[in-house]
Formats: C-alpha cells, structure tokens, sequence
C-alpha cells in the first residue's frame, strides 16, 4: 500500500537538509507517495499567509509529514499571525499534535562537541516529552488590554492565559508512562505546582494517572530545579514530561547538552499517532543556501518517521546504522567538525548516508 | 546614625547560614541593630502563618532584609496559602522589591566545581535582572474552573495569568540598562514575544526605552535559545533581564554553571533601592543542623546588603576580599570540596571569614 508524505521544506536551511531526507527516504525501495508543499515564510512569500489552505490540506490528508524549519529575520517585523512561527503553530494546532517527542543523545562519537566535562555527558540519552497544544502557547484570553485592577489600573498591559484541563494533561501523561516504560521506567514531572495553578493541577493528575502505572517511578520536580539539574547531572534523567512552555525551554536546553543539535530528530504525535517529524533545530537563515548545514538530524527524523507513523521500523533502523556509520567514517558537516575528522557539506552528507545504507 | 537589618533564618540551613552571616556582620564594628523573627515553615509551626504580622512588620520597619531560605518537604501537603514559599512570595510583593539581582561568578580557584569545560565557563562573570513582582506569579485571575470553551469545554481545567504593565517593564528596564552601563555595556533582554503578547509589548517596551541608553547594545532573544545559549557559551553575556517565570528557570540555570551554587548571593530591591538578600540556593532540609552547609551565599549576601542598601561599599569590599581569603587558604564547605583542599564545617567556615576581615 502507498503511503503518503507530506514534505514541508520551509525556510532558511530547511529545503537543503529536507532535500536530503527525501533523497534517503526515495532509496529505500519503498513504495512512498512524496508531496511537497511551502510553509512558513517561504509559504509566505509565495502566496501571502505561513500556512496556506494548500499547505493545511496535504498536511491533514497525508500519513505523515516531514517538516524543515520555519523562520527567517526578513519577516520579524510582520504583524504576528503572518509570521512564519504560525505555520508550525497552526499545523500543531490543526492536527492535534500533543504529543511532542524529543530525545536528547550524546553520540560517542561526537562526545567532544558538548560544553559540558565529558564525564558528565557520556553516555546521555534522555527524552523529554512536551505536551504541545496547550498551555499559554494557546489560552486565551490574550491581548493587550487596560489594566483592570490593582496597583497598574489603566495602564496598558500585555496579558495571556496559561491553561490546562484534565484529559489534556491524562493524555500526555500515559504518554509519558509509556515511552517510560519501554526504557528505564522512570519518569520525571517538571511543573512549578508552587506558584501556578495550572501545574498544580498538572501534579495532581500527573499523580492520579501514575497509580496505573506501578513499574513506572514518578517524580516530580519543580522547573527552576529541573534547569539547574539538566546542566549538573543530566544523566539523572530518563524520562522528563511537562508542559508546553516548560518543555520548550527545557528541551532545548537538553538538546544543547549535547553539544550537536544537529543531531536531533523530533516527532510530534497526535492521538492516532500521527505525526510531524523535524529536527530539533531552527531554520540558521544565516548558513542557508551554502551547501553546509548538517542533514543528520532531518534524515533521523525520517527515520522517526518511518518508527512512529508508518509502521517500518525495520527501514528506521537502517537509516539510524546508516548514520551511525557515517560518523564512523570521520563523516562531519562544519557545526560538528573538529580537528582529525572530514568535514563534508549538506549534499556530500546525504550522499555518505545513503551510501551506507 | 544606626542601621536597621532585619534578619529571616528561615527552614532548613537557613538558621545555621544566617548565624554565620550575622556573625560576619557584628564583627565589623558598625552600628547596626540586628532584629530576627521566624518566617516559612519554622513562622507556621512556630504561629500558624509562614509570614505572620511580626515578621511582615518587621521587614517594613528595617532598612534591609537579610533571608535565610524557606521550604521543607514536611510542609508539602499543607494547602498553597500556608506553605513556607508563600513567605517569600508575599515579602517580595509587599515590600515592593521588583527587582532581583543574580550574578552568576565563577571563582577561579573552584572552576573544576563546575559541569561545564573549564574554557567555556573560565572567568564567567554574568549577571540576571529577575523581575519578580509581577508575571505569571501574580496575575489574577487564577485557580480552578470548568473549561469555559474549546475541545475541553466542561472539563475542569487549572488556570493563570501572565501580565505586564507598562511601567512595570519600565522600571526593570531602567535597572537593567543601568546595571549595564556599569559593567560592559550589553544587555540582553529575554523574552518569548513569538508566541506570548506578554512578551510582544515586554519586547517593544525595552526597545524604547533602549533609546534612552544610547551607549548601551540592547539585544533580544527567545527564552528557549536563551536557554541553550548559557549552556553553549555563557560568557557571550554581561547583563540578561528578564520576566518573573523565566528568570526563575534562567537565574537558576545560569547558577548552577558554575557549580558552585552555594557561593552565589541575590539580591531583590524596591523603588527607594531598600532590599531582601539571600543566598541563591535552598533550604536543603537534607543537610540541616549538621554544620555542613555552605554560609559563603548567605555571607556574600550580606555584603551585597551592605553595598546596594546601607551604602557601605567599604565594609562590603572587605567581606567579599575575606571570602576570596578563606577560599585562597583552600577551606572549603562540603559541596566545594575536592581533592588537595581542606574541608570545613558551617562554623568554622564562618570563623574563618571573621579571622580574615
Ligand atoms: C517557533 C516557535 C513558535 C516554537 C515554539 O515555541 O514552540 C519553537 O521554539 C519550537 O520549539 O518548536
Ligand atoms: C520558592 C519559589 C516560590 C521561588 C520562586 O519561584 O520565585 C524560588 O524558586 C526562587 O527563585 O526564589
């Protein structure tokens, strides 16, 4: 049966890794539908809104959708619902992307890109889960308003709602026990249950949740705490579950810990388990067009791909050895080269990995 | 004339650190007045209310507040309202103290205390400007409701509200261009102004007044690169400011850099420059009343005090050269320690700054 992928390049250095990922996906001999589609500013551009109808529609329509970047400074000073962030916003949104899974690993042999003391990253390989349709990222009320009371009354004031209700945070709960489950079984709630509401809340079902869950260990740790431990001892960690804006904040930090976020894939997951894959990195307006952005983490997100939402695990692994091989090779792009290995560009990169496959 | 310092020991080591720090400051030889009262769980078990009139009254009436640190885990299952955070929380909004500072300092001679490489941390010298009035953290309303609309509607939901005032951002602008100009003239302002109108009005409130700062280099970036950008190379910092919710992640983060977050002291301010210091750690409930805990925060704190709120630079030079000293002497506290260097208790480490003055 032919399985159908959606293929958003987007902005910045997103066409060329994205071009890559597709070049490795088509060897696989696999019988795959590519459609491809502007977003973001490029979307933009092209016909005057980030996330056009067209954009949206093969999104919906498609099993899955392999996504590149969005962003570039050219369009910063759009008003905010033309920017190009909408675009991944909105597709979140529309598809009901809750579910955002991003691993945080330390390849061996790239154990040197890290800023952190070797003895204190080798080895990691921690996934945070990120709930990624809620919270303040999507609250509303929301605005600039008069201020209504208190010591600022008539002043204006920028305001937004942070929010979440019970089966929002139930569903990414089993999630987070899940993905547990199949590793160390332990997982980790981040909130910050003692000044909001909100994360109160989130604890108290976190909690409630965890009693089906006996082999799973639950903890719960406060956010500020959870940014000072992920820097101290990150390999503490197996699981880490939280919040829309905890989890932005946290998984990209984590992500850095490794020293090469041109590494990481992501997946984001709707209730069917449909998903959106990207790297876990932006969209570097600066480097695009050169032929140097580092492919790696959008060819694993392929592979992500392949795992989660069209049922090819097999195909997954490949890829994922491919690239496993290629750093063995001494294979570098230029943001993870350091002296002894090859530094090759985008183009030479994918062509290495589809070699090894 | 006398000075007025009230003193808050607190939970946890926050009795045994606040005793070193007092002792420091009566061996000056200065006319102060030391006035103590208990304040978190120690004022709840002690009164029913972890901030009770007494301890309010006496932070109004003093010219400065010297904290220790509140919470322990034997407090957890009280309701919010009675739990020892709410103590801090309430002195920084009745005291008006809207602005927090938090350098994060590496001293050279504890740079292996660190997680990071010591090339990416050496000579780390970067300060935070916290708002802490405002934000997320007092934003009303707040609390339980059913989900008024949406795919969740009729569900229970936990909410907040994240808001700023114009002249709230105002301010703590002014105190972060200001305590950019004394240092190397960069400010770096954190904000997530893709995605929150909070943090869209924050942005365009800095830039102008960044007019007004004409020497100094006003830069903007997200809160999620900003988290990765500390991990990643710290030292592109001089002065970050930043909102209540993410300087509380941030501020923590950039501590723990260095490794040695038992050194770091805050300091949280008013309009009229009166103050709270405390040390930028916790009440670490699992080492109290064993003499082990770091005092040199708590000490360091104190010297800041002295400094911003009792205008007595001198006095707060000789502690901090006192510190540099004891360290030089190679004393150090439990989580300093390391091979070649001497360990010390709580007292003896606080009879070692006294010796050195
Ligand atoms: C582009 C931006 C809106 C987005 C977010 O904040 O979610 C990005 O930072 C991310 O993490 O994917
Ligand atoms: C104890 C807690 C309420 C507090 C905060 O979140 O502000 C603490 O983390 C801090 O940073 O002083």
């Amino acid at each position: 049966m032919t399985q159908h992928i959606a293929v958003l390049p987007g902005d910045g250095i997103g066409p060329e890794i994205i071009e890559q990922a597709v070049r490795v996906l088509t060897s696989l001999g696999e019988d795959f539908r590519i459609e491809e589609q502007p977003v973001g500013g490029a979307a933009y551009a092209a016909s005057g809104h980030p996330l056009p109808p067209a954009t949206l529609d093969l999104a919906k329509r498609a099993d899955a959708v392999l996504f590149g970047s969005v962003g570039d400074w050219k369009y910063d000073s759009l008003e905010r619902s033309l920017r190009p962030e909408q675009a991944i916003l909105g597709l979140r949104k529309q598809l009901g992307l809750f579910a955002n899974l991003r691993p945080a690993i330390l390849y061996p042999e790239l154990a040197n890109a890290s800023s952190l003391k070797p003895e204190v990253v080798a080895g990691l390989d921690i996934i945070i889960i990120r709930e990624l349709t809620g919270d303040i990222y999507f609250g509303s009320p929301r605005g600039m308003r008069t201020a209504p009371d208190g010591q600022f009354a008539g002043e204006r004031e920028g305001f937004d709602t942070m929010r979440y209700a019970e089966s929002e945070i139930r569903r990414i709960a089993h999630v987070g026990f899940k993905t547990a489950q199949k590793r160390n079984r332990k997982l980790c709630s981040v909130d910050k249950s003692n000044v909001l509401e909100t994360f109160q809340f989130w604890r108290d079902i976190m909690t409630e949740v965890g009693k089906e869950y006996p082999d799973v260990e639950l903890s719960h740790m406060y956010v500020d705490n959870a940014a000072m431990q992920l820097v101290r001892a990150p390999k503490q960690f197996d699981v880490i579950v939280t919040g829309n804006l905890f989890g932005d904040i946290l998984s990209d930090q984590a992500s850095m810990l490794t020293g090469s976020i041109g590494m990481l894939p992501s997946a984001s997951l709707n209730e069917s388990g449909k998903g959106l894959y990207e790297p876990s990195h932006g969209s570097a307006p600066d480097i695009a067009n050169q032929d140097i952005a580092n492919p790696l983490a959008t060819i694993l997100s392929a592979a992500m791909m392949l795992r989660y939402s069209l049922d090819k695990a097999a195909q997954a692994d490949r890829i994922e050895a491919a690239v496993k091989t290629v750093l063995g090779q001494g294979l570098r792009t230029a943001d993870i080269f350091e002296a002894g290995t090859t530094k090759v560009g985008t183009t030479e990169m994918g062509n290495a990995v589809i070699k090894a496959l």
